[in-house]
């Protein structure tokens, strides 16, 4: 019984939000360099995710490249978040919001690949499909839809933004002020590699908070700390 | 002055143990699956690292093989440790002590390969030259040594070992526990998939403890939990 009134009141949002996430851009299909890669994948350019570490060269005729194509950042904070003690006693909902505003819906038992070929395997196959497994009970699903539309989707109305330009916070205070709110509280972490959230990101944040003193951090470390704060908060570690 | 030390006091040292990090062993690199992968990627199978997400199907005829070929690991856990606050603040060391008695020491100002493909390669020329960059400061480098070995040479006379039949400890005592015994306290986290610590290993420890009642963790998990409960009570977050 308090199980269960614990698991409701103090159930946590993560959103990752405008993540580096997308399939190779028609702009950059036709690149050398792309071209070779995807027929050596065997694939058409259009169903690879874009990924710096093999389009670097292409990605200069992208616009806001610097924030783009780096898979990797959603991959480890994804490993991060789904074998949290957080997650395994069910007081976590995970969602991922990419920069081209797709909302991808994580069901919480997904065991995410731990080999990053097969993650972006699975993530060409949830663009081309809509959801994985294609057929039956999807682990993750996704679906054109806005930073806000999303807030409004999961009632989140105490929204928390994690950003080197926030006010400095502790962990623990900021982790105590989302669990106050719960089960309506979002913590939101950037999940790309540079550069700041749009103004419409950041019109949606309640509160912005740094947690490192105005220094910048990595995704996967601002997801695992917080986690872990609330994990030992929640007496679960 | 205080920052100083501090840094001597506090610093804690982080073991990735028997992590499952080895080059292709010899009994399969006949293997068809191994000799083809290797082929495409222009090395001999001798100079590749075991993955069994290449190399399942050779992978069953080697003993001990459920505790193998899983470089992901590494990868993901460096990318905690090096990435964290406390690293950060020059309070962490990290070295990586592989199944086969490798020990892979750590400068901690690396910037370790975020694209896993990258990492792997990184680590190959690492197993091939000795030390990467080969020529002038190495970032990492690597020696033929046992744990025990490694825990005389860096002073490690308070060694915690982390594993699922230790003792239920809070992570927030056991990091307490740590830093009064810094700055020669080691922590020893598995780096393996799955099964057991060797004897061996289990023989060094001054304590033995689980952070999760029991339950298994991902190593990543562990240490991420471990090293953002640290930055908290250092107040570094």
């Amino acid at each position: 019984m308090t199980t269960n009134r614990l698991r409701t009141q103090h159930k946590l949002k993560l959103i990752l939000a405008e993540a580096a996430l997308e399939t190779v851009p028609r702009e950059i299909w036709g690149h050398p360099a792309v071209y070779k890669h995807a027929r050596r994948r065997g694939k058409p350019p259009s169903s690879i995710l874009l990924d710096r570490s093999v389009h670097h060269h292409a990605m200069k005729r992208l616009p806001n490249a610097e924030k783009r194509g780096r898979p990797d950042i959603v991959h480890v904070a994804l490993l991060e978040a789904l074998s949290s003690p957080l997650n395994k006693e069910g007081l976590l909902e995970v969602y991922i919001h990419t920069l081209n505003d797709y909302v991808i819906f994580v069901d919480p038992s997904t065991r995410i690949p731990r080999n990053y070929n097969r993650f972006t395997g699975l993530i060409e196959q949830l663009f081309q499909e809509g959801q994985v497994p294609p057929q039956g009970k999807p682990l993750l699903w996704i679906k054109p839809m806005t930073l806000r539309r999303l807030l409004e989707e999961i009632n989140a109305s105490y929204v928390i933004l994690l950003a080197e330009d926030g006010e400095n916070k502790q962990v623990r205070e900021i982790v105590a002020e989302a669990l106050e709110n719960a089960p309506n509280a979002a913590i939101i972490v950037g999940a790309f590699p540079h550069g700041d959230f749009t103004p419409e990101t950041k019109e949606l944040a309640t509160r912005v908070y740094s947690i490192y003193r105005g220094n910048p951090l990595e995704t996967w470390t601002v997801v695992s700390h917080f986690l872990a704060l609330a994990a030992d908060m929640l007496n679960l570690i």
